[in-house]
């Protein structure tokens, strides 16, 4: 892997913006991920990235000059954020990013020149859409807190399949349903496990649950037919957000065999709406997860150097929930989980080495998910299935409510951000999600 | 269900392009499949309909004057055929696709005034194309047949799920990787399953197989949250193709649990190159499978009169072999199995209305396939891990090989077509793909 760290994370460089350089915000100068706003209904979304407490206008300051003087590569990817799609940015690959980011801060850092010429818009005053066309989407299973969480619920004596050890587990998504944050999330209807002899029940889902994940983007992707190895394709993920997989845990339980989640799944996905680019992300990287001894190692396409040493990120995740009676209470977010990325099982340069392996082909803007991260601990447990135990240990809200799974009106906010000796913190931001009653 | 027998199917009309009236053929002017296609690598792919042995190039006819005095519902239809892609023209709904279609006869029939506007390419200097940009692709098992077969191998004694009699099941598949026609297919590498106390041997797979499927495509879709009922999502498909849902058995038998099939499918999924359109194929439709006593009846949302009365196609299918060696003695396609759609235990539309019944949104283009058509008898297995019992019992080839799973050089040929008393037969053409070695 050849991310490292560069000038572009130098903990000393501030912006001339005063909210960037504020201390333990998510979007300082050594941060600037992409997204795509608007301020008005009326408008096509525009390319931007995150500085403090605003958003650079990327099309409107290149046009005004903000960027004079960049590289020839900068220059050419600058010339894709005219458009409402990050996807031909990510085609470009990692040379390019790396121009781009270097072109951004030197408009943005303290003492620019073109200080002038950059054009920002208030965060407050943006409304944020999703940045990205998503091709396929595939959602992973990569914890082995959460599938042995899981497996031991619905297969008490065989909780970890023979597999998975051995390959990271994974499953195509739904693309159409991946929705921004923000989107509320109607609560779904389904058929569910009929009691002995009679029909199966069909009707709004009593177990909705989410799952807290992190995503990330392939950037410019690889032919029909053609594997690549784990570096390169650990060089070509564009970047990371945070993810919420939705889930109708009754409808799940009934529909899943033999083919998978499908249904119980497919009604909504939400991400984060700021993509943490994978360079902004270097001075977090850490070593992949380490097996118990005895775990098998993995075999030699999923297995390098620079992956065992490099391939997790130190990821701290946070979940937390209202309810509509907290909220009319005044009461602060209730904290559901605490975890972190480094947990996982499997890397994301190995998930998506994994999923090429096959000749299979990922295009730019593909997005891949991690599956649930659950830690080691019960506080660290990455959805309602787990940290109630399937309902067994519900757990008490700040008002006196009890929740099994959610309830209509429930607010859900995934946080995530990255802090390590020697760097400035950076932020995913949050995804957010309130749960509407079934139609 | 409004898809009924009209004058754009009446028997007696004849094209004046003589190659559209020969009797057998696959594209008389009753069919008028929609495709893409282009004669020169160097050209963007143009949208055209079969017509006997040629193609009508839509857009160069419309400029011509061929459609002169068509509806403005035609035109509006027309107008969507500029470009390289079918989803615009999907997306309008079935009243324009029924509005093109009259104009396109008017054109086509014998005696039409705007004759010599229509511009023809021979079939034989076209290069077929994907003609739609699959948002998502969905794969199910409705084959009850298949679903027995494959279950009882796996799990001779619960061969199906409790779920399978209530709900069309099915699972997300890799949209990326559908490709038309002719594309060959390279043999997957992949993991598979290890000898006790080793690693999983990773390599190209030993079990490559191919399942003979009918997709079909939605037109205008649904938004996100709005579940529809059986009979508009009947009347919102656009049309019908044949798929070969490649599969890597033993990759499969590895990874799939317990999320389902991943990288043993996703490596390639070809598509015949013709739409067949949902209105030409109103003279085949028929009563929907016919369910055993004792079977459940469907819940009220997967059951309409109009479904059980019409919800059926007849849809006769066989697939053929070549090997190398059969080729080289200039031997005839040997055929594996022949088969028919309407021996599928869910029809199209049950499929697609499950689909959206949890309010997953779907888009025009978006392509679902039925799952492997088997039938009840032996020579109506539409793969070769049933045709063989998992390769208990081989095929013979006329060249005198045996074939349990695909060889290297195996060129496989799937085609379908439609007959019924009082209607022209239309046909699909072919879906054929080239078995290569892997890399």
């Amino acid at each position: 892997m050849s991310a490292h760290i560069n000038k572009t994370h130098d903990p000393t460089l501030r912006s001339w913006l005063a909210s960037a350089n504020e201390p333990g915000g998510d979007f300082p100068i050594q941060n600037l991920p992409f997204g795509l706003f608007r301020t008005s209904a009326k408008e096509p979304g525009r390319i931007g990235v995150a500085l403090g407490r605003s958003v650079v206008d990327i099309a409107a300051s290149h046009k005004h000059g903000a960027f004079a003087g960049c590289s020839p590569e900068a220059e050419e990817a600058l010339s894709t954020c005219q458009g409402s799609t990050l996807n031909a940015l990510m085609a470009l690959g990692s040379n390019r990013w790396a121009a781009v980011r270097r072109a951004l801060q030197a408009a943005l850092v303290e003492g620019s020149a073109t200080r002038e010429s950059v054009v920002l818009v208030e965060q407050a005053d943006a409304e944020m859409l999703l940045p990205v066309e998503i091709g396929d989407y595939t959602d992973f299973y990569c914890s082995i807190h959460h599938a042995t969480n899981v497996g031991s619920m619905f297969r008490p004596d065989n909780p970890l399949m023979p597999n998975y050890k051995h390959l990271p587990v994974g499953y195509h998504g739904r693309a159409s349903s991946v929705v921004i944050s923000e989107t509320p999330v109607r609560r779904p209807s389904g058929q569910k496990r009929p009691a002995e002899g009679e029909a199966p029940p069909f009707g709004p889902s009593a177990l909705l649950d989410y799952e807290l994940e992190v995503g990330f983007f392939i950037g410019a992707g690889n032919a029909l037919g053609e594997a690549r190895d784990l570096d390169t394709v650990a060089d070509d993920l564009f970047g990371f957000c945070l993810v919420n997989d939705w889930s109708a845990r009754d409808v799940q339980a009934w529909e899943y065999q033999p083919l998978g989640p499908f249904l119980a799944k497919s009604f909504m996905t939400s991400i984060s709406p700021w993509i943490v680019t994978t360079e902004a992300l270097a001075p977090f990287r850490v070593a992949a997860f380490e097996r118990p001894d005895g775990d098998p190692t993995p075999l030699p396409h999923l297995d390098s150097e620079g992956n065992r040493s490099r391939g997790g990120l130190d990821l701290r995740l946070e979940v937390h929930v209202t309810s509509e009676k907290m909220r009319a209470e005044s009461q602060k977010p209730h904290r559901l989980s605490t975890g972190n990325f480094n947990t996982m099982y499997w890397t994301a340069a190995q998930m998506a080495t994994h999923h090429g392996s096959n000749g299979c082909n990922m295009r730019p803007g593909d997005l891949l998910a991690s599956g649930t991260v659950s830690g080691p601990g019960k506080d660290s447990r990455g959805c309602l299935l787990e940290i109630t135990w399937r309902g067994a240990e519900p757990v008490s809200l700040p008002s006196g409510e009890e929740r099994k799974f959610l309830a209509d009106g429930d607010e859900l906010t995934l946080s995530g951000w990255c802090e390590a000796e020697g760097a400035v913190r950076i932020g995913f931001g949050e995804c957010r999600g309130l749960v509407l009653p079934a139609t």
